[in-house]
């Protein structure tokens, strides 16, 4: 079995990689990370947390981490990271550009992989089929150029790869493959989504109308589950 | 002229490659970026900050940087208490080993390249020929893979690249360098190097005897400069 570190954003996407990861029989996850960037919807970190908690409780011991990334001072250009407004609308186009926050996966996976090399193990991260249209640092090119230069970069990095098995899956498929994790881990979606959030506007309750929100709606009615969590 | 965004570790190697790049014609250093990943010769720090405070003195409109990266959270030791097995090819090392954090430069150009991209600029290190032996992410195979990943990663990034000035040349190429910049610029090279730290001991004055301090008298001796700093 391999081991595997999980970046784990607390958003839909990861938790999904993160429990079918569990539910298979070849991977091991011992650790997972988390970046705390200055991001507006930082209540995904807050959910992240809690999904690793919820697993310690069934049984699962892996570790989680929090690692602060002062995007703030980097990208000051961002709307993910800074005062420029979340566009809203279906999350596809040229708006959604706003929300690039430059050389972002690389910093993740830069991290993540110094911490997969310490544990001798290899990366799995949640990126998907509807990202690489608007993040270039999403598409596979740049998971194999990311990968190769961290084998490059470091000693006995023979084994190290960077898993991505929704990367040409689309939210539909992941919602889809959420549910069978959930069936064969003997627990329903909604104690995996509950802990979830995918909303790109930082208020209490998910706003239900930014291209986030309405992909994560039609997803779930996709594969036929409830969406548990709280709409404006 | 190009922007170019330099990391600044407050050693003597890049801050010759700042001080040679304000000395030529192509370049514009636009910003300088130092990381304090909780190394033990935290005073090099000191030593960036201070260099580019003089720059600033004379006219340079450089800003600096200081980006916290929580290195002892991902190294060895977060291994070591964490239940996670830990492989033992990793330990058969030095005890210098656990200083090192495994994947830093990769940290370090991701970090530094996110700056770039939003300031249209692109990167400088450091890095010269005495580090490809011990440290695989000094390599020129490495330095090309990093860049390639950052171009393919980011939108608009067909003028990235990572210049390393010193990547073939040894430390005396760089005294040497550092000589010739201060006399293009008008200043003697003390003033140039009073500001950098090489020793890699925390102590108040350089030790003189490790190797990192030897190679750096040998290289002043060798270009005919003083080396204005104190020694145990």
């Amino acid at each position: 079995m391999k081991n595997v570190v999980v970046v784990l954003s607390g958003g839909m996407d990861s938790t999904t990689v993160l429990y079918s990861l569990l539910a298979s029989n070849k991977y091991r996850v011992t650790s997972t990370l988390s970046f705390d960037y200055g991001q507006r919807h930082s209540k995904e970190l807050e959910c992240a947390a809690a999904t690793v908690a919820f697993l310690r409780t069934k049984g699962f011991n892996i570790t989680h981490r929090v690692i602060k990334v002062p995007f703030g001072e980097l990208t000051y250009k961002s709307a993910l990271t800074s005062e420029v407004e979340v566009p809203e609308g279906h999350y596809a186009g040229e708006n959604m550009k706003l929300t690039v926050a430059p050389n972002r996966n690389m910093i993740f996976v830069s991290i993540a992989a110094s911490l997969a090399i310490t544990e001798n193990a290899i990366l799995a991260l949640g990126v998907h089929a509807g990202d690489h249209t608007i993040y270039p640092d999403c598409r596979e090119e740049f998971i194999k150029a990311a990968e190769k230069a961290v084998k490059i970069g470091n000693w006995d990095s023979e084994n190290f790869e960077i898993i991505t098995p929704f990367l040409h899956r689309s939210k539909d498929d992941i919602a889809e493959a959420g549910k069978n994790a959930a069936e064969k881990l003997g627990i329903t979606p909604t104690e995996i989504y509950k802990r979830t959030w995918t909303c790109y506007c930082g208020r209490e309750k998910a706003c239900g109308k930014c291209g986030s929100c309405v992909e994560r709606l039609e997803a779930f009615e996709f594969a036929g589950i409830e969406d548990p969590i709280e709409y404006e």
